[in-house]
């Protein structure tokens, strides 16, 4: 099975496949007849390589946060090593690390999972005295299910339980046995902040968090977190609905070394 | 259940969450930030709509073929009323209508999903005397599982199986039910023509099809259809590695009418 992790493209096809085949060229230079830019297209979301790889210990990427920026200017996500919680508001991005404190990153930083979203509000309300698994309750009961939405909610908590994991060392672990070790819980108070995250269909397990997934960043930078639960005494609630998404793939080389897909191993254990 | 699948956005927001919400605001005109453009990144796959909407009977899509080819060049997919096969190669869209019959179709004709992509071969090599199921374990084992590859196959085929369906009529069943009466089957013998498809990863579930995904359309356009089975005496196969995909969802109304998510619908029964 290893071979096939490393794989370079053309060598493996030959020496498998010789018998059959006359002749195997790599072809010149691409010259891709698209668009050089790239944008997302209007009202999609754009995420950089998928959950799943990051569950089984893909915890490095090469998309830097200044490309991630091009990308969109709010979402969620991680860095490099698992190293705290990603978060991007109004363009900037900022880390919420294991200690609680918050950086504003810089352009030449990477991301090995990130979901991010260029947001404009389709719909905005106000909400009083509400816990958030009542407002999700609320808002799957009013948002149709196959739809996508990125949600942005700014207010003042009473009380904002939280999380962000220290870094990872090689050879990394699984994501979940990385949390067991290294993820610091928040238990904030009147606090007031932003919320950032997305609203997401059961088609995009896998690829993504199915269902709400949202990150927190206090207004006065003193803390922060991916969110497990909150009390909020007030609430602005902005909803965006998404036409569709992108997914760049990890160009990392662990991305193609773990087993994403018991079927197709099953299959290929058939085969050799 | 059934009020979710005609909500419009804001209105149930407000009835349903109306006892604890100071206003609700629709924005005025959105101006995305982001460039006009929609061609695709270099090197991404290109869908409109997902694989389980058409399975659930989404039979219809809002994207016209002009629009499409700006998308791609090459692809596969069904027309509206999944009226038979659809195939893009070398910028062209064909039709493999049920009775085997091929059209090249107008911009203006639209599909109801379809994926395509710019193809820039990275890896061609020829082969001889072998069959689909061969081929396909000699490919599996030389990729990465992880990956996405855009496939193309040109040569002689001394048999190939292939199938295309007849259009639906409303009110739409699902796709199985469908095929199960309208699903014509063509047995070629010493045809010459070009396969289009791709191999995708099993985290693409739900969304495409896992594993191959092969259309064919004769040199002599006289027949084609989704294919089953192949012997080929000669086949150049061309392969073109994928970096990512976007996925448009598909703006129908039926997309919101359907159960994809049995998950959600669950924790609904829990709400109402």
């Amino acid at each position: 099975m290893n071979y096939r992790s490393m794989a370079p493209m053309n060598k493996p096809v030959l020496m498998l496949l010789a018998g059959s085949f006359l002749f195997l060229q790599a072809c010149s230079q691409k010259q891709p007849a698209e668009a050089a830019s790239t944008a997302p297209a209007p009202d999609f979301m754009y995420q950089y390589s998928i959950i799943d790889a990051l569950l089984a210990g893909v915890f490095d990427g090469n998309l830097t946060l200044g490309e991630l920026k091009t990308k969109g200017d709010f979402g969620i996500g991680t860095f490099n090593r698992v190293d705290g919680e990603l978060i991007v508001d109004q363009g900037k991005v900022y880390q919420i690390s294991h200690d609680g404190s918050i950086h504003e990153m810089a352009d030449q930083d990477s991301t090995s999972i990130a979901f991010v979203k260029f947001f404009k509000a389709d719909t905005s309300f106000m909400v009083k005295n509400t816990e958030l698994g009542q407002l999700e309750k609320d808002l799957m009961a009013a948002l149709p299910a196959n739809e996508m939405y990125a949600i942005r909610m700014k207010g003042h908590f009473s009380k904002l339980t939280s999380r962000a994991p220290g870094p990872a060392k090689k050879p990394y672990p699984t994501l979940k046995d990385h949390l067991a070790k290294a993820q610091y819980l928040f238990n904030l108070t009147n606090t007031r902040g932003v919320v950032v995250g997305f609203l997401l269909p059961g088609y995009l397990a896998k690829v993504n968090v199915p269902g709400f997934h949202f990150h927190y960043l206090a207004d006065d930078h003193k803390s922060g977190g991916h969110i497990f639960d909150f009390t909020a005494t007030e609430l602005t609630v902005e909803i965006d609905k998404i036409k569709g998404y992108s997914v760049e793939l990890n160009t990392n080389a662990d991305f193609d070394k773990i087993s994403l897909d018991k079927d197709r191993q099953e299959e290929l254990k058939k085969i050799e």
